[in-house]
């Protein structure tokens, strides 16, 4: 249940408990974070945000840093946050636990934990531990800037409604993360908010699909078979809560190209150098054999629709084995997929870092 | 670069090397494998095959198990097997330490280990590393199979040309493997075929989309983040040569559905036990909250079309970094994806029989 | 710098930072934690204690579950504790980043994370990070207890003054942790005492053994190489700070005595059963071949005397790279073997506690 | 049952199945290796030698490398080599099936293994089974010493009979690989071999210590706690059969100095760089808050005595759970120390060269 081959990222916490957090092992040392980016970039994420997207539920999400953190760098050690739980209603949860909501871990989690585990909010499944993964992953993200790479993202789709925008396959994407709602297309934007209006609206919800992309990595990260990139961090990405598909460059279009068409015909380095060779194009997002090209790394990955909608559904009472209407209670997203935009940068971000420093390309002589 | 938390597996070879092969460790003890069923498993994959897909080089893939295994069975120390290569042509490679082929690791696997490694045929970045994997795949196939898991994936598209058939929400794929091209919809498969032999005569190639199903998993299985059945799948899936897409239930199709539509609600269990409450439908694709639902486990991955074509290419000549024209030479499929389906069944009970094993499923003492 | 295969654990914190804490990802869901209990073994391990032995920094050490802890029982996910610093004075370290310590990891710590960590109390690197250890370790012991496996430590040897006492080979060492001073023979304990004492008066420090027993084991645990039982306690063990030697069973003297002597032949079974076959000795200290026999685990741990002493050393000031005078301020240990007993019990039992669950001995279905 | 965090080792084989062997994932890339040396090295180990120390099974421990190497070097892709078994008599074991030898993991494997694993020659327990791991470690002594990193092992003691001769504090152990003895003292070795004469003439067993030592290590090297060197190694050091005890430096003689005798004063930096600053004295054998200080590090291991033996032991026979005589038949090492002089040369190697290059330490780029 932790994450990393030299940086190991450990997440606790349940929705209602005290505090959910993270113990990162361990970042390099000597490297000043910068605090208040970090609250801006958590900000992204956190609930209680003006637009008809989010839940009502409000938490600041303020991290206390206990440890691995001295004079303003980190001192190399095991980094250790917590985020305190403060605007908690586990009455909300209290019929579930004979109701299970369809397309939540209500059931499969009770399963799998023989009835032990916490049920109020999701409790350990909840979208609310993607917090201290925001929080790891933006230092890590921190990390990387200062080394020339740079990870953004952006809504591509929500609701069957796509911005049309393409990144470019040199450049990547632009820098989004002042917009509250991240899209190239703001008009297309504006349709996809009026669908998750209309989702909340009629008592459903929406999902949808994210881009992303990180430029300035080095070539020649990453490894044959069971270390590529692409599974490094399509381990990472299957781990967000309603991610259902991942895909690299073309992804599942490349399945219907023809070779002649799918391939990134090399071109002669601007220095000479082997590893500035750059290609045409980018079909293969940036990663070649498993092994990165230099160019710009992209992927997209699919969230469903939030499964918690307060249209009534049907469930079954665990206790009678009987079908028996539900009607959800609690603070839920309409669509989780624009407070994912930053989750998605920070999940990259954790994995490349790790990758990088296993290849020892991010030495602690580097700062 | 190995892969499993309980059950690992290393693999090692290349292309034109003396071998490939596996070390599994461990199996459960005492477990009777059953050799000619594994032998007619991997012919499934060996190159060689009657149809236009294949390529020409013949290899018998003929394994030899060098520790692991007593008096017919497993005894639950570390199986160790090789295949040893017989079928190479070195010379056919001779240029590409010049020029890289586009879409292949020629350029960043020389990057990544600083020009040292293999390249003939590939080296260890071969698709012919699939071998051992699909031994040591057929050997989980065997072990699951012996506790009513079952696993058969089928092709469902190649070259765009899609097979309109589904699997059921509830009993999943049939057993396809007695077919050489093994779809649904046969006629459907006849327009594969045929547009791979175009692919082959117009000296391009193609990609395709592979299904894969488990059935007979029981419910609980898996753990939140990291350890999601969607996380573990994915990592092993990613590392296939030239998978560049994965999605699991109604993967990127959700991203567009209501939650109303996307969600699938329970039914009572037939015999009131908590772990075979059931679902209406599917969509979920066996796994909700990371964690095995009981229902089939459905996934589909995306084939990138075979970057080694033989009409002529543009690559860069890396001694000079002058771009230059490329004809592959050397012996490939137009279409790996109809021998890559026994591979993405064999990749898909690996890594459940590691999550089955970590869950303390199947003991030694089931056998 | 976590451990553990199938139960891992995340240490974290600084002596003089915010707090220090764990992960334990995860206990087996279900099982009820007897808070009491595991607050008295951590008080055995805390500092300010009324002998001789401890330093008079006080330190309640009292713990805050924040997750994987729902009414009172494990949850199965995982399971984070803080324990506050509450009684620092890092103005006593104030010379020591200019004059390491001899013997402590100023020096090495200082150039292994580049000057970055933190070096008030030593940081990450003080023997107050065995408070969550001894948490975890807590856990693990009661865990084990509900199965019938108790493990015990004691003080064999302080200051070359030694305890006459065996453990029995068959029913291994009785419990003194109600004793404030750990020994068998109270005499010796009195003897060691008084060396603590006049090792305080004179301003230096005493070293000793710790010998600890698990009964209760079950034959059969283990596993050949890297996974012997020594092997996963060894890695253990010598994470404590200050040991610097383990043994198992006759350790160091068995290389000195003869086959004949050292072998332990078999008996048979009271009821006939395999894994009940016993034996007339118990020289291998439970373990042959690096898997349990059922008889008594026992290892020894020698632990170096504090470095940290009072009386006048010699440094480098590291400004100057000149020979120094150093008089090391603080509170320390004349002695830690006392306070180490329940961090080695502790130690014990998580390692072997991770070991049964890999096992899948310990199974969810058995609570 | 696989050692190391980024050079991952894989042992496999029986010693009487087919063949036995190791992969190693992966060593840097583009090293030459030294065929003829990794051969002497081997045969060190290799059995049949002329001593009588030695078991009269003769075998050249010829290795086939099967991946990873290309044109005299390694690629930096897995590393994998066979050792094929030639001279196995597996009729010499057919009792112990029901007549486990005292000492030995015969019952305790049977038990672990539900029966299943092959029992001849000790299977996958045999210490044959160090025969890759010191085909491993050779390598990884090629690698360190090219970057000025030496390891050398001696007999410390045999049968109770010590070599008088100490390492130096500052250049540790000489090369003692030429010598067919490898002992400092020649006339204590004298004694040990008589020893050994003695055990051999009266049917019966010795074992005894080894002294390990790396001379060349950078300062800085390990991290706190579960990373710690000596966590590391004595992970790996009580892999190796028959180890019963190890400490690092003083070891269990440090628990009877008092403090002001045990630390090493730091003395100035011959070119005034922090991490060249030395110590008086090596009390800590090199090591210092389980990070290196730069001096040797030094270990010593303890080998019980030979399990083995001829003369008539005591056993159980399974079938009828009663006592029963046995006599061991087979051919078995009288003292097992000598030839693991260089498999104990070996485990350190592999493990310090794992701690590097985890450190980013010896990088590609070195070479």
């Amino acid at each position: 249940m932790s994450y990393g081959h030299v940086l190991h990222l450990s997440l606790f916490g349940e929705s209602h408990g005290p505090a959910i957090g993270c113990v990162l092992d361990a970042p390099p040392p000597g490297f000043t974070l910068d605090l208040e980016a970090l609250r801006r970039h958590m900000a992204r994420r956190a609930p209680g945000q003006a637009g008809p997207w989010s839940t009502t539920r409000k938490e600041a999400d303020a991290f206390e840093i206990l440890s691995g953190f001295y004079q303003g760098k980190t001192t190399g050690t095991p980094l250790a946050a917590v985020i305190r739980n403060t605007n908690t209603r586990s009455q909300d949860y209290a019929n579930l636990a004979r109701l299970p909501r369809p397309g939540h871990a209500d059931l499969t989690g009770r399963i799998r934990y023989k009835g032990a585990n916490d049920p109020n909010g999701g409790g350990h499944f909840s979208g609310r531990i993607t917090a201290p993964l925001t929080f790891a992953g933006g230092i890590a993200l921190q990390l990387l800037a200062a080394h020339g790479i740079d990870i953004h993202a952006r809504i591509v789709e929500i609701g069957g409604i796509a911005d049309p925008s393409a990144p470019s396959p040199l450049s990547g994407l632009p820098d989004l993360s002042g917009k509250p709602f991240p899209v190239i297309d703001d008009e297309a934007g504006q349709r996809m908010i009026a669908a998750i209006e209309e989702a909340r609206r009629t008592l459903n919800s929406r999902g949808g699909i994210i881009e992303v992309c990180a430029t300035g990595l080095p070539a020649g990260i990453g490894s044959p078979f069971f270390d590529r990139v692409e599974s490094r961090l399509g381990e990472m990405f299957f781990s967000l809560n309603a991610v259902r598909g991942v895909e690299f460059g073309d992804g599942f279009a490349a399945a219907r190209a023809r070779g002649s068409e799918n391939n990134d015909p090399p071109v002669p380095a601007p220095d000479g150098a082997l590893e500035h060779v750059g290609r045409i194009s980018n079909h293969a997002g940036g990663v070649e054999g498993g092994i990165t090209t230099g160019l710009p790394l992209i992927a997209r990955l699919a969230f469903k629709p939030t499964p918690s909608i307060s249209s009534e559904q049907t469930s079954v009472d665990l206790e009678t084995n009987q079908s028996a209407p539900l009607v959800v209670r609690g603070r839920h997203d309409p669509c989780i997929v624009v407070r994912a935009v930053p989750v998605v940068e920070s999940a990259m971000a954790f994995a490349l870092l790790d990758l990088l420093l296993e290849h020892g390309w991010l030495l602690p002589e580097s700062f």
